[in-house]
């Protein structure tokens, strides 16, 4: 699959119109979320790494030419005025792992014709945002407890996976199930044994000791397949006799998590075993694991999977690729409902996350700093690739600064940036030039 | 990215203590979601074709076990025990197109090791049926419109909006925004123009004619990026000048749907432009089209992306793998609140989606066919890959054999399959041999 071609039709048959224009002035698109989904106070910034090495090799080859051709019915020869595009634009953007709110724009796209490259951005930067804010929410849930990433089995296919591990990374957990984002993004990778593989045995007793032979670290022992009582206490006996030291643990992994979690430490510190630890897995989320530390439930280490991966209360972001500049002209979109605000733009950030959405060439206001950079010119990153170190640190330093009610797990309250006096006079000018200009009153609504 | 990587570790710890303790007799998995989501009256088989493709070129290289080792702080020695393994076993599968409800299974993998698999085969296997089940409602609350899948850039990534594109058509959609989609799945593109490439031109009449000088073909006007009945009656003058023939068509993007819908086609049809067709989309879903149609909204044409690319409501299933024979040994899972059924098994599909399921050696009971086939041997294919056109002949025909209930938008009610007498008995005897040997009553909940 040719990276050039994951894009809509709709971005071709454009580029081709604006190539027989002549209309190749510079445009620059912004890409922000309009408004959050409910439950959240807060997005992560994330997928841009992703989006720049798309950029970064985006290159219209003869065979994406051939397979625009045929996507549209034409012959090859009215679409190979593309062949050979590069990106040669310049990109400001947010840097992954800071928060973001309503109306911030995360990326911005300066170049001729960057519409062909908007499907892709899109598609990177919506649903990694929309995981990775999940997750976040886990980190904050856990209060300081390990999370592990266990959600690639039910992540939207291999690719989806790879990036949800080196998300829940990015904003603190410390570990995934996933081999291959493991190996790829330096995470440490965790796993022991599954249900089945006990089933396979004829007593769990037999389980463990199998499993210890094979492995000489530390230990995990899955204890909840036939009765957890007898399970903790056959996987204590075990683990007791073969003295394994520090980091042994058992996992539960279906029920009254809490309970048996109280259950099982009550069995193990009988047994002298204190410093064996408790992994909880199976059906987690943010909410469940506020519940379970609220009622201090002694649990380790939380595993998650399914429900972060997808960020299954928000899977998708409301998110806009909008014009706001062309050949230097701002642009603004009009509806009864709404206004996209226009020109280029840059986010003052102040303590306490009290954001200001100013035009791009601003002086920030007093105590506020820019979160916008210039990553890409000329189409070629300004600087080293980000390290995923350097991400989760924005990340821990901005989730030190945000307010209470936006870190709420239930009901949060997002932050609301507000227009500096500029981007507002500039937005009301384009209003009434607008209505100046028009029959009737726009209708739009989104 | 190794597809053989893409693995949850405790898939290798497993495979490396089944091989030091000699334990290479056969197993087999089942896979299969164990209830339905809420609002979903049946699944669509989904995700086999992909996960056929993996078995195949499944093979364990030296790469392979060199992440292996590292993900387990191993030397590679103790992890080469698996250098090139591949998959060798047997398939059992319910072909992708056919609709499927709780508990049926819809793949069974037997061989030696199977579980090194299972993580890649449920991250396809479940995304896939659960977009393709959305899609399929789509398709039912249109009642024959057509239906574009416009959700790549919604998608969790490119790889998930290739398989959205793929899934949709597979259900009945008649074209796709994505490219490369369509080129790699010979399914219809379709796209015409975005908002911003409307703002760039001075007015509405500019850009239409301008975008017909470079698409000789049937148009698509994109109306509502100012005022709807405007950009009609301006989208309108263009079209009845340019002469294209039947094909041309108007989009609405925003708004009241219905609403705009009925004033574009009334000023369509006065300007005499009654073969013009009606374009719509913009968040929408099964519900909101099932509301137009109900509502007689003049809309021939239905996009949507990405509620469906996503299956918004329920973007994950609560999918199984697991183990039901090793050694030629039914094994099954026992807890208080759920019982996994033993044996590798087989679907009869009765009239009306009355199915039961039984063991894999049983006779048809009468009036009833085997769903499961034969899909692969000895670790090949037993036939030529399946097409898109012989999935979407499935699931036409199923899908007219659906119970009414079922196929309802909302409040669906799911044909609940039965087990066979032979099934129900060797699960009773399971059950009782477990609580003969079991001290304590399991209290597994999942």
């Amino acid at each position: 699959m040719s990276e050039t071609t994951t894009t809509d039709l709709y971005e071709v048959t454009m580029a081709i119109s604006y190539l027989r224009e002549g209309m190749l002035a510079s445009a620059t698109f912004s890409l922000f979320v309009r408004d959050l989904p409910p439950g959240r106070g807060f997005l992560v910034s994330a997928g841009l790494e992703p989006s720049l090495d798309y950029l970064s090799h985006f290159r219209v080859s003869a065979d994406d030419v051939r397979d625009f051709a045929v996507a549209l019915h034409r012959p090859p020869e009215e679409v190979s005025g593309l062949l050979g595009l590069r990106f040669d634009g310049e990109v400001h953007a947010i840097p992954e792992g800071h928060l973001v709110f309503a109306g911030e724009p995360l990326l911005e796209v300066t170049s001729p014709l960057p519409q062909l490259v908007e499907t892709y951005l899109l598609s990177q930067i919506c649903h990694q945002t929309a995981v990775a804010s999940k997750a976040a929410r886990c980190v904050i849930a856990a209060e300081g407890r390990p999370l592990v990433d266990f959600s690639l089995r039910r992540d939207h296919g291999p690719q989806a996976g790879l990036q949800a591990a080196r998300l829940s990374a990015m904003v603190g957990f410390t570990a995934t199930s996933n081999v291959a984002a493991a190996t790829r993004y330096g995470i440490p990778a965790a796993g022991t044994m599954a249900h089945s593989y006990i089933e396979c045995f004829p007593s769990e007793e037999d389980v463990f000791r199998a499993f210890a032979r094979t492995h000489p670290g530390p230990l995990t022992f899955l204890v909840d397949t036939y009765d957890t009582a007898r399970g903790v206490a056959i996987a204590g006996r075990v683990l007791a006799e073969l003295r394994r030291g520090p980091g042994c643990a058992i996992r539960l992994d279906s029920g009254d998590l809490g309970e048996l979690a109280k259950r099982s430490r009550q069995l193990l510190d009988a047994a002298g075993l204190t410093d064996v630890r408790i992994i909880a897995s199976g059906g987690l989320d943010e909410h469940s694991v506020a519940e379970l530390v609220r009622t201090r439930a002694p649990i380790d280490v939380f595993a998650v999977g399914t429900r972060v991966g997808v960020a299954a209360d928000a899977p998708y972001l409301d998110a806009a690729y909008k014009l706001v500049q062309y050949d230097g002209r701002p642009v603004m979109k009009l509806s009864s409902a709404k206004v996209t605000a226009p020109a280029p733009k840059q986010v003052f950030r102040g303590p306490g996350c009290a954001d200001v959405i100013g035009l791009s060439g601003e002086q920030p206001p007093d105590g506020k700093v820019p979160l916008l950079r210039t990553v890409m010119r000329d189409g070629r990153r300004t600087g080293l690739p980000d390290t995923l170190a350097s991400a989760r640190a924005r990340f821990e330093a901005d989730l030190v600064d945000l307010p209470e009610a936006a870190r709420l797990i239930h009901g949060p309250e997002s932050p609301v940036p507000i227009g500096s006096p500029r981007l507002e006079a500039l937005t009301s000018e384009g209003r009434d030039r607008r209505e100046a200009t028009s029959a009737v009153p726009g209708d739009r609504s989104r």
